[in-house]
């Protein structure tokens, strides 16, 4: 049995440790400066307050000040962080690294950074932002594939694949965590994967379109009927998804799987960035469909973001041509404020790949 | 303009021309020997009854007998019939196409038939079933990709994709359908998009599991908390569809794209499949759940008793391996009766290609 750190209390953190805890594994969560406030409700009555759920038995919780304390004796990490949190971690881990860079990191955030031509998958912006003598040597393993963090933690069964460039690491962790309801698959194809799981917010907000259009003419909510235009977008979405993986350098089967079709899958039917896609279907503005989400981290409007730069310098290298990946360009250009969320969506410009 | 015969007046035939009218053609919709109460109702009203929708102006419906007289002066056919209606549609209209054997061909019918170790696809039954001096030179044009009937009919925007092996035709069918809510894209691999389309059902009983597993175990209906698994499944499905089209001849990219991704996709959502495999999560044995379906053409129980016996004979003459294809064998044995459906699903066995 292994001790493991959890930097980052957030839901997909605290998730995390369901599958370690049920393993035997000894679990001490730290929570970020951000999570000052779920620590302390776990210390009154082990209630995580954003998961609404009892913390297991056998965690550990810890405040950020005492990350050094629970970091002692730990066999391994895993990083719970948000994507915006990333650099935050390396920096406060990097000391202890500098010490340990075999130790075996996992890493839960997921994004896609663009910069200087090329993109960077996560684990490699981590591994980066660490002291340089170190950064060669640390490869975190990062997570795919379809979970939604409050079905984790209520043991529902969930397929995940664990992708790394170090295949030792990523071996280890797959056999501390994969138990009879967490279902682990091992890839190492990191750009791959991880593109997969920063791509598919972008694709879930316009598949939410459908839902808030059909309300919009009058149809009522749940009796969603405009399931032919939501399955087109889906589709097409696939499609891109494979063309962007491989303007990454990764594998685009990656998109017809677990990491892509599935996570897509999983993020429209039960995550927050459908439910955002809807308010624009609705027709509502993209400042007020943001207000209307109450705070919530809208990674879709990240990944639009970092896409629609790239788009723009791979149109200008003449690696892309406008006419492809029509729909992530409606979609950059909702979530950049450039088209209204309700212009026509680019039907007839899909599946040309 | 043209002059088009529908024949099967049942809901995607007669969903059809609604793209058809709308570009101006003439439209004879002529019922099979099923759609008898269909023809009358329509003759009273205008309504059909199964779609509960006013057909559009400028259509003709006729009865099976009268089918020779929609035939005069038609310039194309659309097959509507069941995927159990395409010999008798063959015989039916057989002697006029002897005169005609050129005569353009669409057809609606989803299935996949497995003899004397080799998959059929719907539009070469139908030729075959033919006289022997055309069955030759008749290549229907079938339809793959995501389009719920009644919002086609409610013009909701739906790609679908046109399949044959005359490629004039395809281009004929395209230009008569597409329109602008009706998205028109073409390929050239009638096995691949035909093998998805059938199997699509197969694969949504499946993911319908979730709903029913959820409930059972106290979730509220609606609330579904079991998307994890449910994407897991889904995923699973698209890998295992791509290898099926292989196995059949055809391209398996088109598993990640419109016929593969799109229609199991519009299929969970909005179809009866997913119905279907709700009752069997909720644990209902298979003669239950038949029963609570009331009449309903079941295509997933249909391409699973296929499927099981293609795999028989595909495994017997080492085309297969028995550990692969997990989720296919184990909805073919659940659809056979062979295990409860309540019986574990083979996680830890997906995604092993």
């Amino acid at each position: 049995m292994a001790t493991i750190t959890v930097l980052g209390a957030g839901m997909m953190g605290t998730a995390f440790t369901w599958p370690l805890v049920d393993n035997g594994h000894e679990v001490r969560l730290v929570g970020t400066p951000l999570d000052a406030e779920i620590i302390a409700a776990i210390g009154r009555d082990r209630v995580h307050p954003k998961m609404n759920l009892t913390i297991p038995e056998g965690i550990h919780a810890f405040a950020v000040h005492d990350l050094e304390a629970a970091l002692e004796g730990s066999d391994a990490v895993v990083l719970g962080v948000s994507s915006a949190g990333v650099r935050w971690a390396a920096e406060a881990l990097g000391r202890y690294l500098v010490a340990r860079p075999t130790l075996p990191i996992v890493m839960i955030s997921k994004g896609l950074e663009w910069a200087d031509g090329s993109f960077s998958v996560l684990p490699d912006v981590f591994s980066k932002a660490l002291p340089k003598e170190i950064a060669p040597s640390v490869n975190p393993v990062a997570v795919g594939g379809p979970c939604i963090a409050g079905e984790l933690a209520r043991r529902v069964d969930t397929c995940v694949v664990f992708t790394g460039r170090n295949a030792e690491h990523v071996a280890r962790w797959k056999a501390w965590a994969e138990g009879a309801y967490y279902h682990v698959f091992s890839s190492a194809d990191v750009v791959g994967v991880e593109t997969c799981a920063a791509l598919k917010n972008a694709f879930a907000m316009g598949v939410g379109f459908a839902a808030g259009l059909h309300e919009k003419r009058g149809g009522q909510p749940g009796s969603i009927a405009m399931h032919n235009y939501e399955a087109a977008v889906f589709a097409e979405a696939i499609v891109e998804m494979g063309r962007v993986v491989s303007l990454a350098g990764g594998d685009p089967k990656h998109a017809a799987g677990m990491a892509g079709v599935g996570d897509l899958n999983v993020t429209c039917n039960g995550g927050r960035t459908g439910r955002f896609g809807r308010w624009l279907g609705l027709g509502l503005s993209l400042p007020d469909a943001i207000l209307r989400m109450e705070g919530a981290t809208l990674e879709c409007l990240e990944i639009l973001e970092v896409m629609d730069r790239a788009l723009r310098d791979l149109d200008a290298a003449g690696k892309t041509r406008v006419d492809e990946l029509p729909l992530l360009r409606h979609l950059a250009a909702v979530a950049r404020g450039r088209i209204e969320s309700t212009a026509a969506m680019p039907f007839d410009r899909f599946f040309a790949a």
